[in-house]
């Protein structure tokens, strides 16, 4: 794509009350607009790195057998009710119309079980798993931290539904597998950590993923070499003990959390009245799991933990574009643009009437993994730089090329 | 997919204030399910006839420029202000949240003009045309048209902003075209009228895109001929002569809104302050021009015009899987299932303990437009039939997936 056609410029002024790294860099490259506090509308650069990272969960998601859904933000009161949870004494951070009698999904737990219901009857229905890319909205109090706490978001939530606990465990163990490669794929596998935390409704505990990071609202204490943490918020000796960490292997981290799982067990079904029959004809309720990410967050996560001080560095497999082809000279990056599409290269050309150091500036601030440079200098060659790298290399059109596929 | 794994079944039984002959086949396919009055979630099925209308539409909108963006739902009263459409006696159908000050996108015309701002302020920076795939949440007081009038609905907007009127009125007729190509690929071309409509604030009239059916709540007088039609709304002996079209090639029909396309002018950014600077640095007020699809409508539409007494016909272009493969002894299927997958056509192989009646009905309801059984008496060969066909051919495996290729 030419940069001339491309819709945003990068932006020099912000948002009065934006504080957040994250928001700062997404804002000035042109990935998001900031609507209210905690809302965030995407632009096209974002818009293409929120769908590589939906599609690479998507994919991860298909692989463990998910079925994609899409769930209604609009809630009924009645079903909500039935678990006793529409109260704002329980949920205190729900938008409700005018009205007081629809709400807007703080969470599809709820309006699941209550669906499930229609198709789920026999022990032979099961199992099942079903999973949405959709929005949540959390009239959050402290809406601060640009994309990692936003008041609408979108999550990606899968909910499993087995007839017994050992298929929710078994299931709950695929699903840490395909959470860890999801991280893994987006480039910040190395600094998420699997992390015991509180387990509410059903069991001792539940599990975040927790990604290292000055920025991040949580403490963890992470067990480096063992490759396990546990949140502060469930510390203790005995924690310790049963899940066999010495304290002495233990550091105190800032992390932020990008995953989330849980398990509701039959706790909800018996509420609502989900049930199954097995063989004998006999109803038990439905064994239930949740398990989460945000998108916005994981790419606010990405964008604090791999920038710099001159902007973002997009990992590969989520990068806007692949490279970033700045000619110095009218017209000299047309070949090499063509070249670059006819290959089916996502590239962006930046064939702006700017400065040399005004081009470098703005791409070294969105952010592309690959930087090509031609100019009457470089002649037939092009000059190719990492994002991430000091070196660049002088290599003709061909070879550059074989460096992207 | 076997449909043993799909997580849907078919159902009997139907909301009981549900009327629309659309959701009533949708309900009982497994393609949605009903939340509230005009609120619907998406099941698998669903979702696959979703994103395949969605694909089409992002084609057509992307080979015309349009670059996607991704706006959010949480809309700030103060930029509704600006443009004097914040309140209620304005804007009837406004969920707001319960401090009244935040409001859920009926429309998302102010706040693109309110950040387009921040990217356009130079002619040099047009023309753009920017759309979104996003939910509209609108409190309608008549929601029983089933997925035709929905309280929460996704829609395709895109909005065009252009220096002048020229660049407005011509790439407004661009995308007359590819409306014409969307209804077109999605199957209901040769029943959907350019329809002259009520203007508005710039232009004497806006344009429809009218699908002829007995569920429409719309009245348009249709030239078959002329290929054009005229909303009742402003029909007049003064509009028949401004068109050139005579009142005796018109005929009454019913018909339902798949598209609308109009024209703002300068209006909203005039009362909103969004100008760029000419060549001599005078400012201007933006063109803009706005182009709205609902995908939910649109899937109702082929829904309530391409549908029997038995259930669905879903055009090929938008149907959740190619063939519906059904075996009638447990096993005869597996064969061609493989060779199905394998060549990546899309099946759904019905795979269930089941009778043969009960195969055949649920697959004339959920309406996949090839209809393959294998059983004892087909021997080697498979039995391939049209969903909307009486007639069966009997063909070797490689013949009947040569039909699909």
């Amino acid at each position: 794509m030419r940069q001339t056609s491309l819709y945003t410029k990068t932006r020099k002024t912000l948002p009065k009350d934006e504080v957040a790294t994250n928001a700062k860099l997404l804002i000035k490259g042109g990935f998001v607009h900031k609507e209210l506090a905690g809302v965030y509308s995407y632009l096209p650069l974002g818009v293409r790195v929120l769908t590589k990272i939906e599609n690479i969960i998507r994919e991860e998601m298909n692989r463990i057998g998910g079925q994609e859904i899409l769930m209604s933000s609009l809630q009924d009161q009645a079903v909500w009710e039935r678990n006793d949870r529409w109260s704002d004494k329980k949920i205190d951070i729900w938008f409700k119309d005018r009205t007081g009698k629809v709400g807007f999904a703080w969470s599809h737990e709820e309006p699941i079980m209550n669906m499930v219901r229609h198709h789920i009857g026999s022990y032979k229905d099961m199992p099942v798993y079903v999973y949405q890319f959709q929005n949540k909205f959390r009239n959050e109090p402290r809406a601060k931290s640009g994309l990692l706490r936003g008041r609408e978001f979108i999550m990606k939530d899968l909910y499993s539904f087995n007839v017994d606990g050992e298929g929710l465990d078994k299931f709950y163990e695929t699903m840490k597998k395909a959470y860890m490669r999801i991280f893994d794929r987006v480039g910040i596998g190395n600094i998420t950590y699997l992390t015991f935390a509180s387990g509410g409704l059903f069991t001792k505990f539940s599990h975040e993923f927790q990604t290292l990071s000055s920025a991040g609202e949580d403490v963890i204490y992470l067990d480096k070499k063992g490759k396990i943490a546990i949140n502060k918020e469930v510390m203790s000796e005995s924690v310790l003990k049963e899940i066999g960490v010495s304290k002495k292997d233990l550091v105190e981290e800032k992390a932020i959390e990008v995953g989330n799982i849980f398990k509701f067990g039959t706790k909800y079904s018996e509420n609502m009245g989900v049930t199954f029959k097995d063989k004998s004809g006999k109803e038990h309720p439905v064994y239930v799991g949740s398990y989460g990410i945000g998108l916005g967050r994981l790419m606010a996560t990405i964008v604090e933990t791999l920038s710099d001080d001159s902007g973002i560095i997009w990992p590969d497999s989520v990068a806007p574009f692949q490279v970033h082809l700045i000619e110095l000279e009218k017209g000299s990056g047309e070949t090499l643009y063509k070249k670059l599409e006819d290959r089916g290269v996502e590239v962006l050309y930046d064939d702006r009437d700017a400065t040399p150091g005004e081009k470098f500036k703005d791409s070294d601030l969105i952010g592309i993994p690959w930087r090509f440079v031609v100019s009457k200098k470089t002649g037939t060659k092009v000059e190719c730089k990492r994002r991430n790298s000091g070196k660049a290399e002088l290599l003709t059109y061909d070879k550059a090329i074989g460096k992207l596929l």
